[in-house]
């Protein structure tokens, strides 16, 4: 099978690649997928994917750092000018990009999910001959928007492996489900994904990513140390006064904003593990002689785990709040995104770690985990739902050599990396009668 | 008759002398003025004047800043042992250690009172040859109280304007009031008698101060420019917890207090006029490795009027809350002293004007007015009581050369002008009937 | 002679009426005034005034809050195309927009100058029929500029003196000099032409302003109060980290940007006069995420004199350059703005009082002082150095009914004022060798 | 020799009582042990031990915390009235409170350290009968010194540990050196004796404590994650003004101290691991309207590595300068103390674990490793010492059963762990040769 298998996928790496460069040269950020999720529909129904779609798979208000609604209008009117399939489009109007392909075949065994993100990054990407999607002439055609982080390739690879695995159908066992997510970046759409139920009959779950700095032909079973993460905008609101005629008519949100800054950054660290707090941006006032009358803050907390998070939270609600007090102004928290930490399933690891070792020869190396630096990954929220129903989930990372760091404006890999990544994915679920899960 | 006032006077210089320096031998501070009240009330007594004391002159739970209880009686023995007359002293036990002497003329006219200050300071005297009182032996004999701001004078003052006016009674007309007040400094005290009703029925109304950089030989009819102050002690309570064990348990007093403090400060400035803020004191803690669970900061506010005062008191009080509710700690507000901004009435400021310029050949100049550097003062309470019944009011100030400024250790002022004080003050009784309070 | 003048000035009210609508509808910002500056000069050589412009009467690194020269370049092109007179743009390119016209009458006599200003506020106009300018078709056609305080209005009267002036030429001694400033908002531009050297000949000096709260038809002869004030911006560079994964590596320009915040507010109150502070503007920080690596502070001081004014600011030096310590991060700090602190000559109010109380019957009122409310103006960097030089100053208030505030988009005043304040001036002009400077 | 070991230990376990109940009542806090010390010298020196005192084995200028020449003369005196033996006192005087016993017994080996450190806490012993101290009258005679933390046991210990060595001298090889410590508590003192010299020349090194939360009968070889630490008081000197009368000629030292603080709390994580920093005192100002001139904070910096707590240390000394220019104020930093981390040598902790588990039955539980809760020690500093120069180290932990934790007014513990540490030391001593350092 496994030759048979290899000579499948090989068939399909050009499909990879365009796909991939499709989906980079019309770079979509989060909640903004619309032109992707239409092709990603498109192609899985075709296949014969049985999906759900839009509010399906999306509750709508669990989803996070949602644009407003005229910048959702605008996108969606980019996207149709760019190629959306309009027949599409409807389901994911609004802000509802994601995607459930379902492939049951009606044998018994258990269900099993994969997970890809579609969004890119907030960024603009470099506009040079040395980076290889520029001088190839698939760079993004949209400002402010750039795969910067391989979603592209996670699309992809998702795409393949619905390929596959719907050429071996009659050899898989109970049901796959492949979830096409979007907003991954800044951690805001997975729980809206989660909270419309959509891995609560799933027993086995893995989410992948490319690159995060392991070598090429190498991979990660159980990516670990995802820390939770709190994500919100806190906006306060005073009263404007001329600082020279009228100061004391002001109520200065700066003055708030600037006591729970350094609140904020003064919570006590905590005995159970590392935790993180971070004002990443503060603006505040109109003008030099106005005393503010509004500041807004984005602010992050993180932790090792779901309790040193909360913990961070928790204090972190009692300063902003107090701050508004001492300076008699209003506020508003808007919760901007979330993602938990969640260690992967020892079990399943190893499993997984077996049927790499024995029938992936492409991988030069395979370890079982890896310690993340204090990231975090909103794909979380599915692997706890996941083992919180008493099932196995894990996070692979799939080594690739990149040409530039995540995030950065010429970050790109090495597309040899999706192959490498549907034939893992398809044998685990091919294999997936080997595996007790008890 | 100012010749024959004049000998009077002279007969009295002795007396003047010696009670000054008893009182400043046996200094007491504010609430602590038990031997203080005795002597003077004894004396008061024997003249023949009408004596209310105690709790007949202060409002209890009007009274600030009162030592705890132990300290009072502590005191209240002290006092014993320096030789207070203790038939005087259940009068004046547990801290109310003030006397109105009245001198009811039986004849038609107004209502005038007279206020003196009886407290020292919580400091120690200078022990040096080279300051008078040490070397004529009659520095403080109790450590941490010294009379570095004059109220031995005053006080001694008051007994000599007694004895005048008891003297020429017959050429008086209306009611005399001598009022001798506790705790002036720090603003503890002025505002029990005031709400004790003391000058509910005042038409007139002086308070005196020597010295305070008027050259000796002067007279300051009105002094202006008294600040409003609220002198308030805040306590903030959290919870201790090991800084390297448990961090995350604490709940930090002293980033509530820093927090606090920094929000003070930064109180906006009022466009009507100057406001004031100090925190004067911070102690937070108890060792190097603890999360300070305590801090106490003593903290005033000031302002150019009453309204501007309470808008910064009311600023403050916000903040003091919101700092709180920052770090999730407890607080209390002790109000420790409190005074009113309240500018001399003009009418009655010409009147002592003339008085003194055409009888008063001493003085070496009379002004009618003087600005305070943002001082305060609690005769202040009287004043605007007195003003708000339709009443007028003052405040005098007799120049006087000093050794060293006012609350310093080395502080004396020249014994000379407490004639010209009392002169001064009996001129004005005798020649009421001729203002014209209207 | 007054009823001559009169209609002379009736003559010239419909020339006044429509250059102030022309300044009114082309509104240019500081250092913008591109059209402005050729039509005054323009207008100014038609009338055979002498003329000085450009980098000869304002001194180039003495100029304050320059914008950036691409910003410079793209108005004067924009002034191009609506009409700037091309002739005479060279003189004041780069922004150098300043005119000095001298009416040198060969007589002897004092240099009188009298300075007006030209530049609009960084504001959009109200686009409503209900004000007045965009119902008649004159309101602004610059996006982001507005002449919102009048200064159009300034121009104009400027534009009317010197017709009067000239006309009135023989009957004129000394020598007159008519100033045109660029820049006042912000109070950037008159420093540039005082260190130019414009007024060092000038015995007698008077600027003017329309409106602020002072009643249509009421004259003010010496406004008083103007604070002295320093502008600047602050710009904290540090080193951005990813604060997930390397918050050690960041340098925190926020967090110096937060210490300086709360610093600069807590500066202690001054005990000569009243003071102010405002940082108005801060802005910090490019992501959640990344720990800020820039934060621009606009901040301004304020003092009731230059001494107070200059305590602050030196208090707010070291505030801002121990917050930079704190974090390790370096700084700069752009001088935007200044102003002095200057109260009028006494003697040259009581002249232009009386002058005006006699000869101006279409003044319901005339006052000699007026307190301003801790505002700011650069004439009074001209009035101290006439005042430094021996001479004497003054500042003008023409009352004038107004539609809304300064600075309010809906700002408009009443036309009339114009021609009282042409009159009112060139009657001083006229009648100057009444007044004994001595 | 096990039995006959057993035996000799119990014959010396009322001696082990009695030396601990000694120590306990004449309890003496670090750099005062004057008395513990002459006892200690005394009974070491009748053993024949050789012995080094003083500032043999104490680094004048590395001692850190050491209370004033005054304190250390009064304790001095005290300790004499307690019975101090005058003979031995000379060497201990003015703070050098430590002491190094060898034992050579001429044989080749390795030379094998032991360290127990003799300083009591600074705090009041409870005065009740449910604490066996004081109700078997050897509680603390000594206000505000009390062996909370037991290490009047651990000198006890060392004592025993010297007898026993002694009787089996002849069965022992190479050196043994008993190093008494003062000045642990603060972590003031291990530092001064290293940088002495005494431990240049050991190979192995063993530090012990007893309690700190394990269960009696149980032995933890390894003792891990000590925190490196620095302790540091920091004194800030500003300039004292009446808040009323001349704010602006005060220099703030509670502001410094203000800013300093929050700066302190919001020094970044470190990806690398925990770290701490507390400001666990901060006391200021002497009254309500002084602007305060003074400031001292205690503050205390961890890291889980050298690393870490060096860089916290370092951006501490940024921030404390900072702030002290954001005031214009002065500072100076006193070291009051310092410890390292310091993980157990792996093999030598092997060695003793077999050695235990085979010897000690009186052990119910041998452990190899133990993570402490961010505390700090500093035999770390013999600890990093004897590991630089290629020896071994470990800290060993005997359980020991406690009526109250560590630090408690109440603590206490179950003197059987005594016996049986000196029967777990010696006999590591006398089966050294059986370890292959190598």
């Amino acid at each position: 099978m496994d030759i048979l298998l290899s000579e499948s996928i090989q068939q399909i790496a050009g499909k990879l690649q365009s796909w991939r460069r499709d989906f980079h040269q019309f770079a979509e950020s989060g909640w903004f997928e619309f032109r992707t999720a239409t092709v990603v529909a498109d192609e899985l129904h075709c296949l014969g994917y049985s999906l759900k779609m839009g509010k399906e798979v999306i509750k709508a208000d669990a989803r996070m750092g949602v644009p407003p609604e005229q910048a959702l209008q605008a996108q969606e009117q980019r996207a149709i000018k760019q190629g959306a399939l309009t027949a599409w489009l409807p389901h994911f109007s609004g802000g509802f990009t994601g995607i459930v392909a379902t492939l049951d075949t009606g044998k018994p065994g258990s269900t099993l999910a994969f997970r890809v993100d579609m969004d890119a990054l907030d960024q603009n990407e470099a506009q040079t001959h040395r980076h290889l999607p520029y001088a190839e002439g698939f760079s993004s055609c949209n400002a402010n928007m750039m795969h910067a982080c391989g979603h592209d390739g996670h699309t992809a690879i998702g795409l393949g492996l619905a390929h596959i695995l719907k050429k071996y159908e009659s050899q898989l066992t109970g049901k796959i489900k492949l979830i096409f997510q979007p907003a991954e970046e800044g951690t805001r759409g997975a729980k809206s994904m989660v909270e419309a139920g959509v891995v609560d009959d799933v027993d086995l779950f893995i989410a992948i990513h490319i690159g995060l700095g392991v070598p090429q032909g190498e991979l990660v079973c159980g990516s670990d140390n995802f820390f939770a993460t709190t994500k919100i905008d806190i906006t306060y609101r005073g009263v404007a006064a001329h600082s020279g005629a009228k100061p004391e008519e002001g109520k200065n949100a700066l003055l708030a904003a600037t006591h729970a800054t350094l609140g904020l950054h003064a919570i006590a660290h905590h005995s159970e593990g590392s935790s993180r707090i971070n004002v990443g941006v503060l603006r505040a006032g109109i003008g030099r002689n106005i005393i503010p009358d509004h500041a807004l803050m984005k602010v992050e907390t993180r932790g090792k785990t779901n309790e040193i998070n909360e913990f961070v939270y928790h204090q972190a609600l009692n300063i902003i709040d107090g701050a508004a007090k001492m300076q008699g102004v209003e506020y508003e928290i808007a919760l901007m995104g979330a993602a938990q930490s969640s260690p992967p399933s020892p079990a399943w690891v190893d499993f997984i770690y077996q049927q790499a070792q024995q029938y992936i020869p492409e991988l030069s190396s395979v370890v079982k985990s890896r310690q993340q630096s204090a990231g975090s990954e909103d794909a979380t929220y599915f692997m706890e739902r996941v083992k919180a129903n008493g099932g196995q989930a894990t996070y692979l990372i799939f080594g690739a050599e990149l040409s530039a760091g995540h995030h950065n404006e010429r970050f790109d890999f090495d597309e040899n990396v999706m192959t490498t990544a549907v034939k893992t994915l398809a044998t685990i679920a091919l294999h997936l009668p080997y595996f007790d899960a008890t």
